[in-house]
């Protein structure tokens, strides 16, 4: 379904049984961020839910043996008509710099221009400059650091870019 | 939106400006379950996305005076056309017993209904045999305790009901 990844490399939509394993590379990925606790925190922001009724916005790219590569959670508004919504990315850091997150945000572009989407909006923490300069390089409009955005001293930074 | 509530009670769907509002009451009302590191779960399990892009198929109880007396997140399934799905509900302790849950639930099933969906899904956690029972009450059928659901340690129930 995406023919300009690296070769190796393939992609599909998510499925249910992929959470545990996603969850499994997100620790050593994230680089044990917040030890244990950090493990829970992102455990909790990707709840199986999106596994389940997000798959049609949502990828997976994996190694030809299976292994996890990265993956796209993202849905379309509910709200908002024309707008979509990218909730977590992840790519194995071997990966970075060989434009798989880029290839994964174009195919999800695609998918929610598919569906009549306009806008895309998306969030980080302020920490994450790489996933801000990321950001910015794709395109995306950055909004400042808004404090307490997501609960008390959950501070993020939301960017928008339009289709 | 809603006229079986009891009296001094209205409903209306959940805006972006009720994020704050909404996880300001969750450690009063969970009895601060977990202290910090519990206050810092549920406003991961409730991140603004859901008061922003969920607000079609998302109510707010309010008093008179505005206070916020319970809610509910929910949404239409992306992957599947007919189902629905109860993330997140919460009801002011002091108003158990009163049926505002059921009041909630039943409201949001017949959203559910006007989108075509024909089930609705949602999990609670095991300790949490107040909820489950609440879940059977209102027709729901339980899977019984799923280990690491949500992820390592995060065993769930699963319910279901068909509209």
């Amino acid at each position: 379904m995406i023919d300009d990844l690296p070769a190796g490399l393939t992609a599909r939509h998510l499925a249910d049984h992929d959470h545990p394993r996603v969850l499994a590379v997100l620790d050593a990925w994230w680089g044990g961020l917040k030890g244990e606790a950090g493990s829970t925190e992102r455990a909790l922001l990707l709840p199986r839910l999106y596994f389940q009724h997000f798959t049609t916005t949502s990828l997976l790219v994996e190694h030809d043996d299976g292994a996890v590569a990265a993956f796209l959670v993202g849905f379309l508004s509910q709200t908002e008509p024309d707008t979509a919504y990218v909730h977590f990315v992840g790519v194995d850091p071997a990966l970075h710099g060989q434009g798989v997150g880029r290839v994964l945000y174009r195919a999800f572009f695609a998918l929610a221009r598919s569906h009549g989407r306009r806008h895309v909006h998306c969030i980080t923490s302020p920490e994450n400059v790489a996933s801000q300069a990321f950001h910015t390089r794709l395109g995306f409009t950055a909004s400042g650091v808004q404090p307490d955005y997501d609960g008390p001293g959950l501070d993020r930074v939301a960017f928008t870019i339009d289709l």
